[in-house]
Parts: C-alpha cells; structure tokens; sequence
C-alpha cells in the first residue's frame, strides 16, 4: 500500500510517496482502508519541522481520516468488518484525564498518520462515524470537531442562554460555533473580514466583531452581553489576543486555549483572571469517550461540517500549502 | 390590598378573601404587585391540607407570580422600580446546595405566597422575567419550568446528542420537553392519552410512548435509544413508574426524582440502580441562580410556556379544582 | 497451570480444580503470576447460582487478585516484567462513564477471574499495587477499595469537615471507613455487635451506633451532626436500611448504594428524597482511573487493609464457606 | 465608636482614628463588636493607594475580622446575640458563580472594613467561627484561608494521593499546605530560605524546594512526582513565576492563581498550557458555602492558624509596616 512520508528531512518538498506492507491486524486490532482525511495546523507545524518537540522520522503525516473497517483480530467486539470508521487522535486516551503516555499515543506524530491507503488500530481506538456524513465531511471532526466539543461540552457544560465567542473561520472556530448552535447558545464570531463575518453568520453566529475595524473587540463583545462579559471564548490566537478575551468574559466565565496560530509567548495581564475567579483551560483535542457523543450529537442533528476544499492523494503537498495560505473557510481535505 | 387565605383549616372550599395591610419595603427590601400567578400540584395538596408537614394557618397559597415592582427599601441594588420580577420559590436559596433553613423559606408554606395583591421580598430573593413572555406565562416559570431546568442543566449537564424521558403532559414535563429541545437533545415522552402525545409532538418530542398500550414502556424507550438506555429520566410519577424508569435508562445514567404524583412509597427493585451505575437525584425546584440561567436560555430563545387555561383572581378556587381535574396540558394560571 | 473452576453446575460443592494450558500473551497483553485473591460478597452468589443473570459455564470464579508480570507481549508500554499488579475488575472499562460492553467485562464472571495460577490481560487492564502492601494485603483491593473509593471520591467529592456514615463491617465498609478518614472526614460506623463497634473505633471511626439497640439509627446518625444530616452513607444494606439512611442524610446529601446484602427490592419512601434533594447513586466498583488514584492515595498514607483470615489456594471452598458465614471483619483472603 | 479611615488621601501615614456613630442593625442585620482582625496583601495595596482601582474615600481599611454579636435585627435567623462570627469577604457572594455586582461588595474596599471597633451586616453575610480558635486566630480566615479553600476544595477536588505545590510563607501558602494535609494530600513547599522551609516542615510539608539554589524548581518538583508532575500548584507569584508553575504540572493539572505578588503582567508561554491540557485558574477568595465548609473542617480538625504577630488596634499603620517588610511567616493580626 502507499503511503506519503516525511523520509529524512522536514519541510513541505521533503513528502515523499512511499511503499509499505499491508498491515494485518493481531488480537483486537482492526484494519482500515482509509477514504479520506484532513489538514490541521499542527500536521503543517509537523511536516515543515516546526512542531515542537520534533518527532522521530520517517513519518506519515495526519490525524484525522475515515476508513473502512476491512478485517478484524481475534476478540473484536466494537466493530466489525465494513463499518465506516475514525481513528481517534490520541490512540490509548479512552476518557478522564490523559496521563503522559497516552498523550504521546497520537496520530501524524509520534505515531504514523492517515496519509496512506491503509492502517491498523486497537479496536479500542476507533469510533463509528456520523452516517449521514460523506467520508470527506466526517475526515474533518477527529480533531478540529472534538477541539471544541471538548471546549464547549466536556470542559466546559455549555447551556442554552450562555454567549460564546469564537475567533476567525479556521477548522476549530466553525466547529465551535456550530456545536455552541447546538447546544442552544449564542455565539459571537470575530474575523479580520467582513465577507468571512457573512459567512459565519449564514452558519448561525448571533454577532459578529471584525476584529480589524475594532481592535477593542474583547470591550465589544462584552457590551454585547449587557456589560456582565460573555461566558466562554474559545481562543485559537494564543499570547496575541489573550488580553482582548480577558476583557470579553463575564466574572468565573472560561476560555479556552486551543490555538498556537500567533505564537505561545507573550506578556499577558494575569490580574483580571484573579481578580475576575477566570479559568484559562488547555485543550488538547480529546478522548475517545468524548469523540463518541460528538459523534452522536453531530449524526442527531444531522450536521454538515464546513468543508473548504478536497485535494486528491495524489497531491497531497498542494493541500498542505492551501492550509499555509490561510483563505480557507473550514477544513481542508484529501480524498483517494 | 386583597388576599387569598387559608384561614382556619384545610380544605378548597375553605379558601377565604381578606383584607390585609399594604405591606412596606424595609431596607434592600422591594414590594411587588402581583400581576399573575401559576398553580402547581404542591399547592393543591397545601390547600387541601395532604402537604407532609402540615403547614401553620393563616397561609396565602401559591409560590409562582409575577409582579411590577411599586417601592423599593435603602440599598436596593438589583432591580428598580416599574421592573417586571418573579419572587423565587425558595427566598433564601440563592445558589448551592441548600441547607435546612434555605429549605425552609418556601413560598406559599410556610411563607405567605402569591395569591394576593401585593407581597414584600428581600431584592435577593427576586428575578427578572423574560422581556417577551406576558405576565401570565411569565408566571409559570418559578416552580415548573425551574424544577426541569435544575434536574437537566444544573445537575444533569444535558448536551446535544443525549436522549431524555419525559412522563405525562404536567407542568414540570412540559418544560422538560421544551428546555431538553432548547439543549439541542432528544425526548421521548410518554402519556396514557395519544392526542396528548399529538400534542407533546407538535411541542417538539421526537419519539412518543403510550404508556397504556405500552405498559413495557421502559424496554420500548431504551429500544428507541439502540439498546444503550436513555441517558435521563424526568421522573414525576415517583415510586408508580420508577421501575419503568431505571428499565429506560442506560449504564450511568441519571433519574430526576421529581414528582409525589403516583404516591411516595413503593417497593423499587434497587439491584439495577447498583448494578448500572444509575443516580437518582431529588429536584426540589432550584436557586437563584439556576432561576436566572433559565431565564436567560428562555429568552434568548423566546420560548412560549404552554398556559392551559387563566382564571381570574376573583376564581381562585376553580383554577384549584381544575388543576384536580388533571385534564390540563402546561399550567393552570391566575390573573388579577 | 491449576484453576479452580465451576464446571458444569453452581454451588459450593462444585468447585473442580482443574488444569489449563499455560496462556501466552499476544500484543500489547501480559502474563500474570496470580499470588493472592481476595473474595467479595459477588462471588459467593456467582458460585452458588444466585448472580443474576447467571453466567455461562466453565468459569474461574474470584474478580480480586495480585500477580507478578512474568511475560510481556509485543508493544506493552504500561508494565515490564517483575513488576506486581492487579487485573482490574471491569477489563475494558479504563474511565468516564461506562458502556454496556465495559460492564459486561467483568473478572470472576463473565470472563474467567483470578482464582487460578496465572492469567492473561491486556496492559491496559492491570494497575501497580501500593509497594508497602503484602500480596495479600494488596488483593483485597480491586473491588471492595475501589468500590469505597468511587463512592467517596470519584463520585462524591468528599473533603474534610463532612460526614461519611458507614454500616457494618464487610469488606467496603471497612475500607470506606479507612479512605474517609484518609480524606479527612468524619466517620458514624453502625453494627449490630459492640465489639465490631470497638473494632472500628480502633481504625479510627469518630462514632458508633449499635442498630439493633438504636433501630432508630438514621435520626440518631443526624443527631450526631447537630441536627444537619450526614453527607454521605455508603449503603450497603440496600432495600432493608434505606429508609434510615435517608433519614440520615442532610439536604442535598448524597447515598451511595453499593450493596446487595438485605436484598434488592424493598417499599422505600422517596418523597424525602424528592423534598431534601437527596442523591441515590449506584456504585459498580469502579474504573481504571480511579483505581490508579487510589492506589496512590494508599500508598502515600502506607495504609494497612483489615484482612480477616487468608486460606490457601487448595482450600477454597473453606474461603468461601467462611465468607457466607458472615462473622468477618475486613477481607477474606485466598494465597497460594 | 472608633475606626481607623483612609480619609483624604491614601498612603500608611494618612491613616486616620475617628469617631463614627454607632451602628444599629435594621431587618435582618447584625451588628458586631469587632474583637480581631488580620491583614492581606491586598490591604496594604488599599491603603498605599496602589489598589486598582483606586476605591472611593473615606473607606475604613481590612476585610478580615471576628466579632462578638451584640444587636440583631427583625427577622434575623441565623445568628443569636452572644454569637462570635467573622463578616465574610464578598458581603453579597453567597454560592456558586460570583456575579460583578456579587465582586464588589468586598469589605476593605469599595465596603468599609474591620479596622473600627462595631459593625453591621446582613444575617447571610456572616459565618460562624471555630469554637476552637481564639479571637486573632480566628480573624486570619476569611481571606487567606478561604482562597487557599476555595483553590484546593471548591475548584481543585483535591484528594488523598495528590501532591500540591505551594509557594513561600505568606498567609495564603501556609493555609494550602495546612489545608492539604487535612485532606490526606502531599506538599511540597518553596522559598527563599531554609530557615523558612524547616518551618514550613514542622507544618507538615512532605518536600521543600529552595528557589534560590534551585531556580528551575519547576522541573525539580515534577522529579519528586516521579517525573508525572505535581496535581495542582497554588501560585502566589504571578507572571514572575507561572513558568516554573507549569513546568511543575501534570497533564490535566491545575495551577490556582492567587497572588499578585510578582506583578501582574509578563510573558507566558502558553503552549505548554495548551499540550498538557493545563488549567489556570483565577482564585478571588470565595463564597459563604465553601467558608462555613472550610470552618466545620478546621474545627473538625483542630487546626491552629499560623499567626506571625498581634499588634493592638491602637498601632495599626505598625501592622502594615510589619506586613510590608515580608519577614512574616502565617498571617499579621490587629487585636483590640
């Protein structure tokens, strides 16, 4: 089967398209044929070697994907021959908190990824996927969809009548408004872009704050909740715009710290989150336990994640450099 | 200023119209004039004298109004005067769990409720009702759509994807329905009656049972979950349904114990309860603060509660003997 | 290897020692040395016939047990050989909430349990044992110590400053009385023998009430806390003592239902728990996560269990027979 | 009466004894002949006027205080003359999430404090006091002891088995460590100097770090968890030592922060906060719920306050200076 790989050195021209042997699958593992995946930017961080720590090579890149469940071990008792099926992103994290082993346990890095035909897995570490989805729709949620779901839900117990507020149009950020929609929240979307700011709110955001025309968008956002400040900011800038999300959240409100898009270190003004009983909440995707009532909650509504654009395996590296330029609305994708 | 008392002993046709003193605000103090009031099944045993313990006479009956606040005492800080407020059930439990003493600042027993003219309450102890809902239906919220509210979100932590039970067309089930909707979640409900069932339909339940034809209907419920279980119960009938109830719920699952309608004591098989990791958690309607929350997700959303049918002030005592008649749908209501 | 078994028909008198074939560890699985077991209230109903439902013959009965890793197959990161663990008692059930087929796979019945020389799980389903502990000392916890645990830990929070009501002295309850003061709480331990009543004075019970000269236990219970209530009861009677253990409770508090011993289905009054806001929670011994934090937590406090008497590995049934007899305090144990 | 007041301007040597009329309770209000106070950080903020922001003058300084109830007014329940009670912090915080208006009834600033001889409060805005404690001992609760309460009880779930980290001698600090070894947790302490640290062992800490001769403690006390992390670090030092902080933290792992003694603001790196699934967690000292919680386990448990020194109400600015130099080890205290 083929598979691409980063071989020797890292960077972008470096993905290679390789042959390996067909896995087979011991005792209560399973084999995938994989049908589609898609990009997030850590799998961009991971081939350009940016990814810190940097990890063993070679290297097949990727997290998230769908397959096909084309044989099963001995003692398989969670799925079966023919189901449509995710990897999940850290492979031994079930539920509770990760220990640091099953944190170490995840796809495209240290552990081989989906860019390749076919895979082999514990049945432990797949989930059955939404059946109303194409394969292309369901590569999007191992990562991006569960990032929020585990922000908003498993974190974070969101309820109807509670505001959120997400930032830009990438992969996380419209998982998060469309989960919060869900749930029956309100949202409050921010973006440098006035037709980005249209998109979202075709998608459901209550509000939106462009971010550009008002820098002051955390004050913004707070009189849009009468002054008491919004309940929950799912924060994808890091150190760049964590001030502006201090100053948008109520007193014991949440934010949750998803993204490393403007680097990880940067002054930040700790009194308000004393002074205000605030919570700053790590994210790192989520468990399989989670990633299963996503998925139920996704198939019950029947919700169409936002794909931007599907690359075909071939041209694996072009889907890489669309992520990189950032004009993207929701995930980016390579099929077969 | 005019009130509804029990005045000497129990019992609907001892219900006596009276004269009382207008009542002043003393310090963070405010006064209300009751625009309307709704009737909850609690207040038909308190009239009839079946409430365990018995309650001190004289008493005004009823917890649920609505009221336009006409004075306000020194240091009045959370509403001003012209405000549109609910009083709370429970005046002194304003978030948390409830001591004894919280426990016991009832309205409508042992404290005088809201079937009178004008009442006096701590500033602490009122909350703001939803702007689009009219004083009638706003009057419907204290108890009924509060005891939903604490059992799914303050304690259940319903999300999107979960399924819920609700029993009959009562107050308490009715918003159930309505606020499990509002979470994005799925109901199945249950009634003896299929045009009741039409109704709860039209009301937005997924999934009906007729609890006559179906007498299984804990096996049929969990049926319609894929065999898992429902993931909470809304149980009003108490020990009546409650075996029917822990059939329906799946492993870790939770029953709200809600209701005294079918009677108190019965024997429970409780094996399943250990063996399944099943909680059953007493509701006594909520605090403040969840009162507030509710209040917030009710308009946002601009849900409409189901009024059954308003009496006048003037008819206090059929509004009683049609909430007896149990042939209502929603809540029973009193105006002025 | 040896392994006692039920064979062909339940009871006491039908346990066979038997040989099986040394089992070999596949992937990610390892090989235990069984040193030591300890029995619970469960397998003494799983060998006699009366578990519901019944499980399928042959079956190795005994869910607790502590072994030496002698081999290790391909891929195990979790344990190496020489190192001492136990199987967990529910296999595939690692945290978070459990599923039917993580409930359904339980040591000792359904799969094949520890009363045997070795046996084969996989690396996720063993946890280290508290280094300070004997064999013995160690296999009394997989069920009984993580029971306690989750009942006052992972479900109930409890801290110092409350109250935890303990009945009897069974395996649990003992343990129950240890972790909570452990915690930090304050323990009321109940018994029908003053003596038992000294004995768990001496593990450091606060206080002691003999039920059968104080049937009225559960008022007496909360008269002990100043007339608040108790906040927690670790239930282990079940039908037969709720109704003062309901009694006993505070508002808001919680009971943990763990046990099966005065049968499944009794009259119980749940208008108290409706109207006090009670919590009944069932309590399926526990999960990996948990186990790990507790075994932590006794090794810390180098915590000694009461082991009651230990027989060897071809006495058994005297084990057992000993068990039924109910004159235990503490765990009893079976060594090789 | 006497009080002391920042009248005109702010600064130690601005402080003012004057006369003020006596107090008298109206509707359920206390009055309070106050016996006992103790200072925090942030009072000397308050009175240097460095306290952002600046709060109106006059203000009587100091939220901290024990007072004998000496009148009560109408209606008041729980409370009787004679009773010793302490004000709590946030006179209107009562449970679960602080609202702003909930935040801003502090006393010590925007409300006058406990630097005068009596004063008045609403009957839920005192607790009662351990019968245990002297005056000055039981004066050092409400703010430090709380928070550290509130850190590791209310948000942190701390358990037997968990380590915490805590940082130097201040009121704070000492309190976490006493309060973690109540709860069956490990500690390990930091400061400047060994002198400090024997001390902070003789209070039970099982580990001490000297940050001057080992500056990258952080990564020291993850190597006393046996390369995990620790479970939760309660962190005085703001930005100048968060770092340190979240090298120390287990995955999932909580960091509390508390003080504002290092300053405010400084760079993060936030990624490691984001790849370990991190929780920060702002801590404004706490409601009255987890106050009368933290009181019934310190009497529970007999614990004696660490109190540095006790300056006469006379001497008051000699208790800020006291305060100021940092030499303290517990809390400084102003008797009568």
């Amino acid at each position: 089967m083929q598979a691409w790989e980063i071989t020797e050195s890292f960077g972008l021209d470096h993905l290679r398209l390789v042959d390996r042997p067909d896995p087979e699958p011991g005792p209560r593992q399973v084999r995938l044929a994989i049908r589609a995946r898609s990009l997030n930017f850590r799998d961009l961080l991971m081939v350009r070697g940016k990814y810190n720590p940097r990890q063993p090579l070679p290297l097949v890149p990727l997290s998230d994907g769908v397959g096909e469940v084309t044989a099963i071990g001995e003692g398989v008792e969670r799925v079966k021959v023919g189901d449509r099926v995710s990897p999940i992103f850290a492979q031994r994290w079930i539920a509770g908190t990760p220990s640091r082993t099953e944190l170490r346990s995840t796809l495209g890095g240290p552990l081989d990824g989906t860019l390749r035909e076919a895979m082999v897995c514990d049945e432990e570490a797949v989930v059955h996927v939404p059946a109303h989805m194409t394969d292309v729709e369901a590569a999007t949620l191992p990562c991006a969809a569960l990032t929020a779901w585990s922000a908003l839900v498993t974190q974070g117990a969101l309820a109807a009548g509670q505001t959120v507020l997400v930032q830009g149009t990438g992969g996380v950020s419209v998982f998060a408004l469309q989960i919060a929609k869900l749930l029956g929240a309100r949202v409050i979307a921010t973006s440098s872009s006035d037709e980005k700011l249209e998109r979202v709110r075709a998608l459901g955001a209550d509000e939106t704050l462009n971010y550009r025309t008002t820098p002051e968008w955390g004050k913004a956002a707070k009189a849009l909740t009468g002054g008491e400040g919004v309940d929950h900011v799912v924060e994808v800038g890091g150190a760049g715009t964590l001030d502006q999300s201090i100053r948008a959240v109520r007193p014991g409100g949440a934010i949750s710290l998803i993204g490393v898009l403007a680097g990880g270190a940067a002054p930040v003004n700790l009194t308000p989150v004393l002074m205000q009983n605030i919570r700053i909440q790590g994210v790192l995707v989520g468990h399989r336990q989670a990633h299963e009532a996503l998925n139920r909650a996704l198939g019950q509504h029947a919700l169409r994640p936002v794909v931007d654009r599907v690359f075909p395996f071939a041209e694996a590296s072009a889907a890489f450099e669309h992520l990189a330029s950032q004009e993207h609305i929701g995930k980016v994708c390579i099929g077969n």
